[in-house]
């Protein structure tokens, strides 16, 4: 695909303008305002004035070469269009025209023979029913709804997957003074998609940051290549991924099916790819524009320097909330301060400098300066912003802000500078930054922490990412008889040949049977039905617990047969007490593939759903991360002088479950171990039940 | 106290006017630029002409009658002024000198001399330490920073515990074109505290929404009196309280102090009170503008009526996070908007009318139109916003916009309008406000559905508050002995001899005893050490469960003998099993008093401090509501097929619980019963440890 030449044409021609259509007027606008400096060809099929411009009546006419045409005529026309671009040598096409697969089987119809014809001619298109896009590196703008002035030129690329939403991101990018590079309105991605356009942004060095509007992801394993791609080449990509209020539809057989929802896996998807997820278009913005400022951030303790009392208060609540640390300084920063801060101050982390800065201009400055050779900060948060009013004469704030500007610069750790609220950068704060280099204004307290925040995570998982390869799919094959539920008897054979460790267990076909595996494991012991496609066994009273002896055990025998039906036969094991129940469920999400969740058992998961996910593969540092997120993971450590789990060894299992579950192949379903079983050190699975598609 | 005469006084003097000073120029400016019509004097020692007026060298020597004297002496001169003050008959003064009690103990000093002379002379004084007020409504601004034009004047009244963040809401404020009544900056209330002026706002008719920023509430009695008011006034606080991060330091020995965090205590009790707590400038702002434009909403259903797919979207994602309920359109208004819109969009909640609002203006209007009579909906969510740039002929934008607020103005549902994402608010789009109508534009969609649905929670919390009587607190008084830690013999006995369900016990001397206490209670039974100021009775081996028959009993008697010295005895009582385990703990808060905390017992309150919280008192409804708050509250319905817990039972034990604490005094410090074990509707305390101050 010629995504670069699509983006970086020396001539477009724009086929179905006319006076009447807004789009059109704004195409050709766009294009006169923003600098681009080819020719622009007017196609009409009536000839004639168009914008005050002589149209050809059809691409054909046009005497020269066209790199790019973009298309407005009515639906049924567009591939007539694409023929006689096709015919001409024009490979590269934005088609504005709606009515295809958005609006039903006949667009639909009409979108696929684009696509063929696309495909046979090896054409590039964007849209069809999209705006088009903004090249502001290179002053190259066909698009179709107005722009508003100023188009600030930067390093944030911007993918959207809504085109209305196009205007109020350019909008509040310019209240923000955060320049793009490109920004584009995906329309219906039949030629060109999302992924395509990020792997332009990875190798375009206008870019440094990649903005995504995501309503759908619709290669994962395309999508993961390129995130990977983008981190390697050290371009964050921020996304606005959106339709987490949908649950999934995953199957439930297992717990595990009940509690991953398709939004939990992309979550764990992004994750794991180092994309940062924010949920605001405001974050979105702000987030990408901080990282396009200042790369990526070297860890989470956070000097905080401010001009007022209360806003270092919220800042020291909502850092906390972030996860964000606020440590003191060291003693030779506070006895720098003490000589700076007026008397009635406090020298403290976060540091207020007082009022005072009202009549000492220099004293906010001079903190600064005190806090940036500070030993034991990542980064500073300085609480600062640009006028909003140029005064009657400018020279002297421009003058402040450039001293303000060479000690930002000067410092030797990235400093992130905020403002107290929200507020646009005006045109005269936008002067101030341009003609003194006083650096981007991470949005108000608010959200400038959940980009400092944001920011740092990503810069993290950066780093835990890049450390590992990149993961390839592991090839697997289905055992003989794989098909519907495989119920505990096979499932736990099946992990046992693997290595797995699981609980032993015998089939018993009779009571006498049952008895004498029970004296070979020592009492108590556990009966439970073994049936095929019996997923929850103890609903239908196919459980017996704590059997004490053979008579309980015969006993047991008799009512579990009674109980269910079709029975394979009785399965007897060793009853196991003490310990911390797990259950670890690997499930196929319909996009991303094996998904493993693990989780406490019991009331954990049924209450609180307390689970966390990864997308398959995952390796035993992973899956050690994982069980850190839960909410109860403190019972893995031991409360009331329960034994503490040996972590390395619980995650070692559970990386080899979900290594198996891999090698099992395209038909696996899930597989849930519900119990693992784990006191200390020793980890056994006590139930297991496979599902087959 | 004269609050009303200080901020309305139709004359005003500075002391200490000097050129020399930012304040002393700003304050003057601020007079003179926002329509102060009485005379403003100047008092300087030296006399002369200070900015250009002639001034007087004392208060004295004014010749007129002074209502309101604005201090900026040095800070050892302010008394003085406010005895030349009082000799005069002034009454009222604003004290921008710092040097108080907020700079050390000679600060302090002059501090409480200044208490003490305004309490003997009856003066009214904002500050020390604050930079004044700003009265919008009546055009009174002695304030001592400058104000950043236009002053927009509104209802909503803000009080900022923080001097050095008022021009950040004036400009935020500014910025969402919301007007405000009046603004205070408290400095160190020395004499008019945050409480004096809510009560003044409650009852300025200028002023319909009161926004808060808080460090401290100093005086929480005071506060819930002033809040109660508000509430019955129909006019919502809304407060940003810091200082989230710092934790209690309430007593260790009961599980519940641990529990109890200072900032926990007041988000219980700001809720309790009606008052709207938010996390960021930014949406105390909104949410104030919002309530004082539509007053309260009637429910939490909301349609959605948009311009655009992907805002329909967020705002579906982000409406369940807050609570909010997009429910199905009604069948009529489906078939009204099918008429409307486009046939290539979808009729649903939320409701993008799609991009053919570009081509025809009346789409979004006649879609809002529609979605205003369904039956099922409480409010509307529009996104729209004034325009930002004014065109060359302004007119027929001016008339699109009248006619959009003709349409909100006859829906009759609250229409709430909302923008894509948080820009300013421009000069134009001021204007378009102004002249036709168009209402408050509650922010972006982040911050608009925060607003939103903090509105609804304060009018459904408003309903609820005003249902019931004002809480009284309830007089009481402790048994004889109250001191130290009483252990559960002691406990249990006090909680039974008010009538509270509490598991049967004998405190047995010797092992023959114990033997026969279990026998009459009937094996198993429990034993428990009984001994004074022991807390953590298993901790130290003090506890032996299920003990089947009198061997075990007369065993498990020596050991706890041997194991916890300094015995009373030991406590028989009969083995409870099954069921579910409550933690309920009343703790003394220093501020607020009595607290109860309610939770589920073992892991849930040691592991997830999953408790909900309540100030005293409090009614068994209430107790019923914090029930349902715990994120295990699935557990009390009962899971896994264990029986739903009787919550009316329940709640009524609890409250009875709370009403025996308050009984006992002011010297008790926590009564703690953990567990309260529930088993349908059997509710019975199995130990209890009630320490005392």
């Amino acid at each position: 695909m010629s995504v670069g030449e699509l983006f970086n044409p020396r001539s477009i021609a724009l086929v179905g303008a006319t006076d009447k259509s807004g789009w059109s007027i704004s195409t050709l606008a766009n294009l006169r305002a923003h600098g681009f400096p080819g020719p622009v060809h007017l196609v009409n099929p009536r000839g004639g004035v168009v914008h005050g411009q002589a149209a050809y009546r059809s691409l054909t006419e046009i005497p020269e070469r066209v790199d790019l045409a973009y298309v407005m005529v009515p639906t049924a026309a567009v591939l007539g269009v694409l023929r006689e671009g096709a015919k001409l040598g024009i490979r590269c096409y934005v088609i504005l025209t709606a009515g295809f697969g958005e609006s039903g089987e006949e667009g639909a119809r009409l979108e696929a023979e684009i696509t063929a014809f696309a495909a046979e001619h090896g054409l590039t298109i964007l849209g069809p029913n999209g705006n088009g896009y903004i090249n502001a590196a290179a002053g190259v703008t066909p698009y179709g709804l107005p722009i508003q002035p100023p188009l600030l030129r930067g390093a944030v690329g911007v993918v959207l997957q809504s085109g209305a939403l196009a205007s109020s991101v350019l909008g509040f990018a310019q209240a923000r003074n955060v320049g793009i590079s490109l920004l584009t309105s995906m329309g219906n991605e039949t030629v060109m998609t999302v992924t395509d356009v990020i792997e332009y942004l990875v190798d375009d060095p206008a870019t440094k940051v990649i903005a995504l509007f995501l309503e759908t992801i619709r290669n994962p394993a395309e999508f993961s290549r390129v995130a990977r791609r983008a981190l390697e080449a050290g371009k964050p990509i921020v996304a606005l991924k959106i339709g987490r209020s949908k649950l999934a539809s995953h199957t439930a057989q297992a717990h595990t099916g009940a509690l991953v929802g398709d939004d939990d896996v992309i979550d764990a998807a992004l994750r794991q790819l180092g994309v940062i997820r924010v949920r605001s278009l405001e974050d979105l913005i702000i987030t990408a524009g901080l990282l396009a400022s200042t790369g990526p951030l070297p860890g989470r303790r956070v000097g905080v320097v401010t001009p007022s009392g209360g806003a270092s208060e919220i800042i020291a609540d909502r850092a906390e909330d972030e996860g964000l640390e606020l440590p003191p300084f060291a003693p030779e920063t506070v006895a720098k301060l003490a000589e700076i801060v007026p008397s009635f101050g406090t020298v403290q982390n976060p540091l207020d400098v007082t009022g005072y800065v009202l009549i000492d201009r220099t004293l906010l400055g001079r903190a600064l300066e005190a806090v940036t050779s500070d030993p034991g900060i990542d980064l500073i948060m300085l609480l600062s912003e640009p006028p909003k009013v140029a005064p009657p004469d400018p020279a002297p704030v421009l003058a402040m802000y450039a001293a303000s500007a060479q000690r930002i610069a000067a410092s030797p750790v990235p400093v992130v500078v905020v403002s107290n609220v929200l507020t646009d950068v005006t045109e005269f704060g936008r002067r101030v930054q341009e003609e003194t280099g006083f650096p981007y204004v991470a949005g108000g307290i608010e959200h400038g922490l959940q980009a400092i925040a944001a920011a740092v995570r990503w810069s993290e998982q950066r780093e835990r990412v890049l450390a590992r390869p990149a993961p390839l799919p592991r090839a697997g094959a289905a055992p003989e008889g794989a098909s519907g539920v495989w119920a505990e008897h096979r499932a736990a054979a099946l992990l046992a040949s693997a290595g797995l460790p699981v609980v032993p267990s015998e089939l018993a076909g009779d009571e006498e049977a049952a008895v004498a595996a029970a004296e070979r494991f020592g009492y108590p012991v556990v009966l439970k039905a073994a049936a095929e496609g019996l997923g929850h066994k103890s609903d239908v009273g196919g459980v017996r617990l704590g059997l004490g002896g053979a008579e309980e055990v015969r006993r047991a025998y008799r009512e579990i047969v009674a109980a269910v039906p079709s029975l394979a036969g009785v399965l007897v094991q060793p009853q196991r007490t003490g310990g911390i129940e797990l259950l670890v469920g690997v499930v196929r999400d319909a996009a991303w593939g094996l998904t493993l969740a693990v989780g406490l058992g019991g009331v954990w998961v049924e209450v609180l759903r307390d689970t966390a996910l990864r997308v398959l593969p995952v390796d035993a540092a992973e899956v050690r991360r994982a069980l850190g997120e839960l909410r109860g993971a403190a019972l893995l450590n031991g409360v009331r002088g329960g034994e503490p789990a040996d972590l390395d060894a619980v995650a070692d299992v559970v990386a080899r479950v979900a290594a198996f579950a891999e090698s099992l192949g395209d038909g696996l379903e899930s597989l849930e171990i519900n119990p693992l079983l784990v006191s200390g050190s020793r980890v056994e699975a006590l139930d297991a039940l496979i599902t087959w598609r």
